[in-house]
């Protein structure tokens, strides 16, 4: 089995998707950030403070979705059509879990750009919460489901 | 107990500190991508290809740290003295790790950078990896260490 | 009346496009900054320090306008088939005047990028000028015309 | 009187600070977006939505003040020490208005980043408002106060 | 003969590319960096450190050909389908050589790309090699090939 | 003899400077960019074309300058203090130079920011002559001179 990214002298490139047909394209990712009961409380207490360390979260996870490209070498510079990040709140586990969903119309999965979503809505909760809790710890970021490609739909439940 | 960047009114903003001394600071964060025994073994066989793989990964974290205060939106931009992403294979675990140092000299700390760092080389395995396996995990991102603040030196480790 | 950016809970998300179709779109643009006498003659004098105050704020313009998504968080990134940015000194009302004409093929309209290309350059006036003026004013930034849309052509002259 | 960002033959270059003093300095600039009855309302009414448009347009802000030396050909690359925005609905005038706090140590002063803050928080504004209006004016940019420089404070309402 | 990036006032613009043709295009170009003997022998000798060399250049250099459009004012953001970097290393002439391969489906050609990515991984070899030698010299950046356009196939061994 | 960049398993990293004194440095670059006569002629014919061909080509070097370590991976940020970018037509050789000088006070040197100023500027005289020659070369991009560091004045004449 081959590295895609990898020519045949092993040097990273960006893969040739020229000969891939244009197709609407979702990916859906998520992960959360696990914080400690005085932080969790501190972000969900208060209408106006909530919104706004999730409002900035989802602002900065959209806007990273938009610059996947720049961070991540290989990756393709893509047009999204859409991008929607959402962040819930998971008293149990004191969790802020967020969601990303991407679409575009291309040659290439939107995955990448979900994750980055997901993993920069998830820093900047950090970032805003980290004057309370520097134990905090963001984990559980991965593809949930992928539509659109020519391998089908995947969804990370379907038994592999 | 208040949030640090959300003023009077609960409205987001970036944190006064110009009043605060420059010194120098470091910050060690982690986190790892836990991926399949093919995928894992596509990594690490095989010089070459195993050295692009960590190679672009540790690039791309370290591009990624300098441009934190472009991602994280209250991040102040700062002048990054050094910065180190080292990734390790861990077998057992099938998990592939990374380890961000980053130093400064400034007026505030350099977590959120450490923590970019990391998130941004594990996207980057990510990428390369994913026509091999849908189902990686990115998790367990989080600060290690922290030295050179007011609040003295920060481990982990040490009981909180 | 609903504001397209908020969903149904209220939060930012950038509107999913997909289902728009694909047409030569054009906006158009404008704005002023007024500046002192002293500060218009400077400008206005002598050819070659003319031509790189405007040719600064035409170039600023134009590369704004290409990154206006990058700027603005919900907004689409497009590819411009053309942008064009024009500088008019306006001597009976000591302001400068820009205009900034966008076109692309693409499934929404390209507004935003001649807004942002107006706004830069004027503000490349600004400063460049700063040390001449501290009181100038930009301001009277709209959209002028915008042709290619579903809604048809729009006219900031047409009765509403 | 001679523009200082034009060298002796009338070329655009970046003006050299180094023998300039480091010195806190801060800067302080505003403007506004006039909308419709009906836009003004669809902002200003519900907590949620009015949250997120002025969140958004407050993030989007803060965001464009670290990054103006990017936009603007020949500012210098400061590191601000703290940026606000804030948002305020004038209902009489039926206008947002928006005012940005930029402070830094450093060599010259941070006046372009104030106005790029404003300036891209109204733009965002427009974005977020504009399927609802498309005959919104932005205007009024100015510089309001500056101190820290070795001319001394400025503010707009003294006498020339 | 008119250059096509300036309008009929000689103000430059981005020339409107709305009618053009969407087509396959493609373009090589290369450029070399010449190198004292104990420079040359520092990269090439050593497997590890060879790698860790050229692959930071290989990637600086597709990561800046995604970019071009961001750095060349006048430029088109296009999106890529492919891109590749290759470095040689050519003893006798003590000299690294790079290419760069782009493609695009698109409506104008992606020469710029190319030679940004050429440009940009030799800047990185100087950077990663210059405490070693302050007499590297970057040259011979051309274009090689370029394919797709209405202008046809274009060589740079063709007879004019 | 050892690459600054490589750690001690051969992996990329930014190299420490936190244990540098910050100085006063400058560096000057240079390049040229040869074209064929029509070329020449038509960039230093006409006073307004010329003035906006090289002038986008300095803003455009300037503006590279200060993004430098956005692009070059390992390349330390750094606030400049100057920036400047001139243009010479050398109509003997056909050839159009392009030099930088930049100033900053760090921890650094700057030889790097120079040389993407120069790369940028030649890359610019490129795009905006593409069409009307496909066979420019841009070469001799070297270091001129250098000042500030521990290692003293460097100059190109010198005697190694």
């Amino acid at each position: 089995m081959k590295l895609t990214h990898i020519d045949a002298q092993g040097n990273a490139r960006m893969v040739d998707i020229g000969d891939k047909e244009i197709m609407a394209r979702q990916a859906i990712a998520a992960g959360g950030i696990r914080v400690s009961r005085e932080c969790f409380d501190a972000v969900s207490s208060g209408n106006v403070s909530k919104g706004d360390v999730l409002g900035a979260a989802r602002v900065a996870g959209i806007m990273a979705a938009k610059r996947t490209s720049e961070l991540i070498p290989l990756c393709h510079s893509l047009r999204l059509t859409g991008c929607q990040v959402d962040l819930m709140l998971d008293e149990a586990a004191l969790e802020i879990i967020a969601m990303c969903t991407v679409r575009c119309d291309g040659k290439t999965g939107v995955e990448m750009e979900a994750l980055c979503g997901v993993s920069v809505a998830l820093l900047t909760v950090y970032d805003m919460c980290k004057a309370l809790d520097k134990r905090m710890v963001i984990g559980n970021i991965r593809l949930v489901e992928k539509t659109g490609g020519k391998s089908g739909r995947f969804r990370l439940k379907d038994t592999p």
